[in-house]
């Protein structure tokens, strides 16, 4: 059996073996190997480095006393840094696999989107989570900053977690039960210290010791960064965050002092970067300066081929693995990039087809014409009367421009331009053959590829979403002949990498499709996901049970897109997990493991999954190994739940009062508490029935428990669904339970809303309390920062109130008032109308979003305060303007709003009045306003033709000034209708 | 060439292939291997425990900004613990070196006496230095103590510096030019850090944050310990460990403050050995309990041999490397131990020789008689009376014995014991076999082998200087049988542990020196030391040098005891290297390397030296590993001597100011600027010469001045040397620079004595000043505890009080209020009697090791004031008591004193003596007190008749209470003159 120090020296000698230098763990607690100075210093500046070490990662938060089966607070990394990138390291990554005798053949080894970053180090990357049947095994990123520094050359790091690929290996279910070396287990070995220093970091640990720490790290780090040296420096902003981190896993850090701190420490770390790369400038760069990885590409010698007859274009571009998004978006990208740019050309083609998979974006153009179109072009020379003489002779003029265009004078035709008529002729200009224009089409498609979050990975400066690391271009038989970023095009591309052959040659592009075929490649997303749902469904029948395509799309959508060659693997679980909340269930399958859930017919949920392979393999293997990790995952959350549902309700709630929630704003009971006061104050101001009032004072008193609990605790995101469970399972009535959930929503921009009253209104108060406390103590949201989450806050608070009907008596300024009053804190005059203001912005790009014009936003702005209302004049003025009627309805209410002044008085006296279109237009006036409810509708536009004919026949501005006065007095009093509704100055 | 990193892998594998675990190197800085719990805490305890590490180890005092070639803040340490030791962890340990490519065979590899202790840890054990052609590549040791806890089982470690044996097998001489992976150097790797953490440890870090820190983590690894938490209670006494280490490289931390923390980190470190040892008994010892490692010995079952004729013994105890000291002193052991044993018998032998070797002691005992010899024991039965009745028949008790006895009746005979008659019987008790005599005393002197430090090494409880491996005894042609602790006698020895047979069977005790020596192994320490001495000659005569067997008597004594097989080689180094002091040259020759300088004729040096290896090997390598070694040394010299050179005296002066001597007495500064000040008022007590007083107050004013120098600084025991030189090199006069020497001596117990009076004075100033101040802070030694050592600056004021003549008008009593007016403390009424009575202590003891009894040493402990009196006196006392006279003398006086009740008039009228023999004393008194000077001498005796006479005819206690009284008074007379010399009442 491979022990764990087995596995370390495999490594160790695979990496020593590809030119890794091998360094000793940071001897400082560091949280994981990226902070050690082999890595985070390294990867700035030019210099090449290449290293592999271990590192035991402390993370105090994931404590457990040994207890958990999957996680500790001292997990060993081993850690690579290849820089620059070597060009494929993919590749030596899966020989680092095969080093620990792992066959890649015959699991599942897939490399599924991760990107990586760590705002209190100013780091992040783009790279992949790489599962093995379905276990994260590795971390694998394109590191693109440290320190708040740009990375240039990109380094790749390539993180291993060594316990879970033991685990995993030697099929041992407890970290404690890893063989960690001949005769002596992981728990007989560091046990004793698993437990203790979960002590210490969950319940021993000095919090007033470890802020002194903190400081005193922090200042010397300062320290150093001004005496210029780096490496203590970096040193102490490591010990800065594992102080950090102890007093975090004690609950002792508030939001705001979260904010700050990483403040403090991302600075720190961003001086420590830049004094890093100054210094090793000053030493001269002492590692020298990266060269870039070899290129792939010959210089492109080979003339672009002629061709007779029209042929088809085989175009792929070769990636590493997109993320599932990019998949589409690329082709979709692609398509149209490539239509556009050949219709800039006179090449004429068939249809252009793109199909696109992880790895690659395929494009096929039907029946490229061998050369562009011949263009007959007619060339201007001088104007006729000045290319010939009075004899008809021609002038110096056009002899000089007849020899300048290579032709005889003879040649000259007169030829009429705009603008008059000039000596000149007509210009046969044959096409370009299609390889050659499509040698200038093609790289530019390639270089023109911009994804969401885009990346560098080499020297050539390409910038994309993943690597991009091979080009096919065939035309018919023959290559398209041009370079992209050192890549030259060619007729090779990849077929999966643990293929016999990996790299294919492709004959002719008409064999494109059926190449990567015969090598198990499916290019076509459709298909692809038909196989998947076949698949799936096949198996889960074997069964009895089924799939059901349309709950689980988005799951569908993203595994067609994380697979080249869809392979349903059936996978079971042990029936008494169903126990559990089937929430809990399917967010660990969906969310976490992306597999697809089997259900009875009814819907009920079977002890079934099915997961999508990439291609064949050993399925018992791979199924057991998956079946592994989800064991290891429920048995996880059965823990949780079981721990949970030992503890009365009240239990639960009291350890809200020893969590943090903001220093000046107390403790997460204390919020919770006033969350409940703000509900009765809406309660009240709503005028509940008994009913509704019963339910929401109980789930007031209850607000936010779930927080106390461990599943919470452990998985934030079943914040709410959790309360919902353990409220039910307390015997809390079903209304409470439900309101509790409601509570909750909408945790995210496409998230239900609450439907209940009850559960509305502690929705509306959690968000108003939050905001309100935060603007009262002046942390509101800056630029990028918004810790406390108070953007997502406004946008809950406009959806429940524009869609929710029983709230539609209740404004944002008396919600905000009645939270303001309970704040522990008086608020500095900024309330509530600065939060309305930051409010009623969300709203403004929330109808943006929506596809409304900004003008029309603005004009309902003042009517944010019920976001319900505003948006529903947003919309009947949209439909308004859409008629006829509408839109003249406007054009007289705008004529009537342009020819007011400034100031008007709104009496008028009709005995003042001296024509019928006066009296009609205040009997018009008269009708609507009677008619006229809160909305802006059509019949308003009864004022339209009593306007127009106003002022057709009325001379507002008459020389009697008491006469102008009661004519405008009376358009006054129109637009003080029309203005009931709207800003009409803001539109156009 | 083997990279360092292939050296650590190469060790990690051969370490793992013998049964250790792999662990990481500790995440908090640490000083040494030793310090990660893998060591400190595993070593405790029953359990066994196998495991190997790298570990960087983090001196801040060694802080070089990595100019130095060979001394680095951070080096890598690769350590090996074997717990239980397992028999033969020498062989593993040379087992290791080929694994890293070195031929154990062709270089010289010694194991030299090195003990190891860390008193902040309460730390120790014994073991070696393993030294590679002269250089220090291991330390190898069997570890006795930690956390003040004894180690049961005793656990072997082994710690290898990395760097230094990269250095000597790459052939580089600087650090930075190692190759630590392929393509980059260790400079290029770690050159930075090296310089700015340098930076950081010797001139950056924040004396008050790191004082913070060291509070701050001291008080959370007491509330550890009170939580019961051992690992995080370790890791915060290594942290507080590291910041002591950075303020004593900041040079923040004087003497107090170090005793200080010193006693804080010992007490923690402590209570966390307690503690883990009682945890892991509470835990129910997870690993299990370490099992004895498989004895060699199978159950003597033997029946010892009987021998007809007389045989030899030859007997050898078998040993890892024995200290130098112990070697010799095993020999005298052995050899009285088996006397006075065999004595005890009735076995007739010839001559016991012993010899003595490193790795045995030999005895060997000629002519062993066959048998003991047979003895006739009288045995006594019953009183003659009671064993005949009146008929002369023998009466039942007769009878009874005699069946007991196992005689007939009739062999009963009249014997005469003392006190009376009996009947009893000569009985005829046979002598046993030799073989069973020696089978019973050869292992009694195994087991009472005692070395000055005695360690356990296994189950067997034995207790030695080192493990006792073997054990050969054969008697003629047979073995001996018998069994000690594990180990079974036999007819195998060891020779060279290279050798292709390094076991080795001797077929009879006839052969076995022979044996020895066929195998290169000379037993004779006298042999050796011929060899060596004629070796070196004869390499020193070609290079036209000589060696001085007088002066480096103690080198070539140690390395007698260092080889079995003295090997001499030639080295040389760069002629430049002699522009260093002679002191410097030969201080690093003899005291670090065991070398042998060569001089000329007239004693100058020569460029060479002669190391002695151990047995046959490649002289070409062994002398380039010497000379590189020894390179390495001088070229740190030098550069200490450069820099110093280029300093004036009184910049290095300077620096005194900022090394603190301790908190209260303040900077070395002050302190030095104090002995100027107590040697001028010495002076003036004696009453100085100009000419001498011109030297004392120019050494005065540049008193301790080298302690800024860099040399010191780097080798503390050249102070005083460097003084002298550095005086010279700036053209101070040569009685001065010699008085600058003079002050530091004696620096031990055997050193040489300051000659000058001005260097006497300075001496005695600086030990009155260090002996004054400490007591004057209460800060007098405890216990074993004398960090000051002030212990040693009392014999050192002893020894110069004693032996100069020109100081004998100072009394200490003198010197010390002096030195007390001076300190900048006030003195809590302890002196200067305290510090008196702590020297006399001194003084008592030093008189007893030069086997005074300790009756006389009493009887003049009032005169060691002046303690050249006191031992002039002893002496004088000695020498009378030695002759008839003087006892007679002290008889007399004894009488007179004894006679004398507790309070006696010393008045007596001669009017009311009524005999001559009262005329005749007085006569005598007066005669000898005008004689008489400070010394007890023979002119005394003149009193022995006239006091016997006295007595003899005078009665003391006389009827009339006046003639009584006069009597006494003349007595008393005659005592108080005796007593100005000696106390009497202490003498027997």
């Amino acid at each position: 059996m491979l022990t764990m120090q087995d596995a370390l020296l495999a490594l160790t000698r695979y990496w020593t073996g590809h030119g890794c230098m091998i360094v000793q763990p940071m001897n400082t607690e560091v949280g994981a190997g990226t902070l050690n100075p082999a890595t985070a210093l390294r990867v700035l500046g030019p210099e090449p480095w290449r290293v592999a070490y271990a590192e035991p990662s402390v993370r105090p938060d994931d404590s457990r006393y040994g207890d958990n089966p999957n996680r500790l607070q001292t997990h060993t990394q081993f850690q690579v840094i290849l820089k620059p990138e070597p060009g494929d390291p993919q590749e030596l990554y899966l020989g680092s696999l095969s080093a620990l005798g792992i066959d890649a053949g015959a699991h599942d080894v897939r490399f599924v989107e991760d990107n990586w970053a760590s705002p209190a180090l100013g780091a992040w990357g783009l790279g992949w989570e790489v599962w093995l049947d379905g276990l994260e095994i590795t971390q694998f990123t394109y590191f693109q900053q440290s320190g708040g520094m740009t990375l240039d050359p990109v380094s790749v790091e390539i993180t291993y977690g060594m316990e879970r690929i033991i685990m995993a290996l030697q099929g041992v279910s407890h970290f404690k039960d890893i063989a960690y070396a001949p005769g002596i287990s992981y728990g007989e070995a560091f046990g004793q210290a698993e437990y203790e220093m979960s002590r210490y970091y969950l319940d021993d640990a000095d919090i007033a010791a470890n802020r002194a720490l903190f400081d005193t790290y922090a200042a010397e780090a300062g320290r150093l960064i001004d005496a210029r040296l780096p490496v203590p420096a970096h040193a102490y902003v490591l010990k800065c965050s594992q102080a950090f981190n102890v007093l975090d896993a004690r609950g002792a850090i508030s939001t705001t002092e979260r904010a700050q701190a990483f403040t403090r420490m991302r600075n720190l770390a961003h001086s420590v970067a830049e004094l890093w790369a100054q210094r090793r400038a000053e030493l001269g760069y002492p590692l020298g300066m990266a060269t870039a990885a070899p290129s792939t590409a010959e210089a492109v010698t080979a003339l672009a081929p002629s061709l007779d007859a029209p042929a088809d274009l085989a175009f792929e571009i070769g990636v590493e693995e997109l993320p599932p998004a990019e998949v589409t978006r690329a082709a979709e990208a692609v398509r149209a990039s490539l239509a556009e740019k050949l219709a800039a050309t006179r090449l004429r083609h068939g249809d252009i087809t793109v199909m696109s998979a992880p790895r690659r974006i395929a494009a096929l153009v039907a029946g490229v014409q061998p050369r562009e179109d011949a263009e007959e072009q007619a060339i201007r020379g001088p104007r006729l009367s000045a290319a010939y003489d009075e004899d008809g002779n021609p002038t110096k003029a056009a002899l000089g421009f007849a020899r300048g265009q290579g032709i005889d004078v003879t040649g000259l035709r007169p030829l009429t331009f705009s603008g008059g008529t000039y000596a000149g002729f007509v210009k046969h200009v044959p096409g370009r053959p299609a390889a050659q224009v499509l040698a200038a089409v093609l790289p530019a498609v390639v270089a023109e590829l911009r994804a969401e979050r885009n990346m560098r990975w080499n020297a050539s400066g390409l910038s994309y979403s993943r690597p991009i690391r091979w080009v096919l271009a065939l035309l018919g038989p023959h290559t398209v002949p041009f370079t992209i970023a050192g890549i030259a095009s060619g007729r090779v591309t990849r077929v999966h990498r643990t293929a016999p052959e990996p790299v294919i040659t492709v004959p002719a592009a008409a064999g494109y499709l059926q190449a990567l075929r015969a090598h198990s490649i499916e290019p076509d997303a459709s298909v692809r996901r038909s196989r998947i749902l076949a698949g799936a469904a096949q198996l889960a029948a074997t069964a009895g049970g089924q799939i059901d395509p349309d709950g689980e799309q988005a799951v569908v959508d993203e595994v067609t897109n994380l697979v080249e060659d869809p392979i349903a693997i059936f996978g079971s679980f042990d029936i008494s997990y169903l126990d559990l909340p089937a929430g809990i269930l399917t967010t660990v399958m969906k969310k976490h493991q992306r597999y697809l859930p089997v259900r009875t017919a009814s819907g009920e949920l079977l002890p079934y999954f099915i997961t999508i392979a990439n291609g064949e393999c050993d399925l018992d293997l791979v199924q057991a190994g998956n079946e592994a990790v989800l064991r290891a995952r429920y048995e996880d959350a059965a823990f949780f739940w079981r721990a949970d549902l030992a503890k009365p309700l009240e239990e639960m709630q009291d350890r809200l009062a020893q969590l943090t929630f903001e220093t000046q704003l107390g403790s997460v009971a204390d919020r919770a508490s006033r969350i409940a006061a703000v509900a009765g104050g809406i309660a009240d101001r709503l005028g509940l029935a008994d009913d509704e009032r019963t339910v929401l004072r109980r789930a007031a008193e209850l607000a936010k428990f779930d927080l106390g609990s461990a599943m919470v605790t452990e998985l934030p995101s079943l914040a709410g669904v959790m309360a919902r469970e353990y409220a039910r399972h307390a015997g809390e009535p079903a209304a409470v339970a439900e309101a509790l959930f409601e509570m909750e929503l909408p945790r995210h921009a496409r998230d239900t809303l609450p439907r209940s009253r009850p559960g509305a209104i502690l929705a509306l108060a959690d968000r108003l309390d939050l905001l309100t406390g935060l603007f009262a103590i002046g942390a509101g949201p800056t630029g990028s920062s918004d810790p406390f989450g108070l953007r997502r806050a406004a946008l809950g608070l406009l959806a429940i109130l524009r869609t929710h009907p029983g709230l539609s008596q209740l404004t944002i300024t008396e919600g905000l008032a009645i939270a303001a009053t309970l704040q522990p804190v008086t608020a500095g005059g900024l309330l509530p109308e600065d939060v309305l203001d930051f409010t009623g912005r969300r709203f403004d790009q929330l109808m943006l979003d929506q596809g409304h014009p900004a003008a029309s936003i603005r004009a309902v702005r003042s009517l944010v305060d019920t976001p319900a209302r505003a948006e529903q004049t947003l919309q009947q003025m949209a439909g308004l303007l859409r008629t006829p009627e509408g839109q003249e309805l406007a054009a007289a209410i705008q004529r009537v709003r342009r020819i007011l002044p400034g100031v008007t008085s709104l009496s008028f006296d009709p005995a003042l009045f001296d024509s019928p279109a006066e009296h009609a237009l205040q009997a018009a006036l008269d009708k609507v306003s009677e008619a006229a409810g809160p909305d802006t509708d059509l019949r308003h536009s009864a004022l339209t033709g009593p306007i127009n004919d106003f002022f057709d026949h009325v001379l507002v501005m008459a020389d009697d000034p008491g006469v102008k006065a009661n004519r405008l007095g009376l358009l006054a009093s129109v637009y003080r209708l029309a203005e009931r509704y709207l800003d009409w100055g803001q539109l156009p």
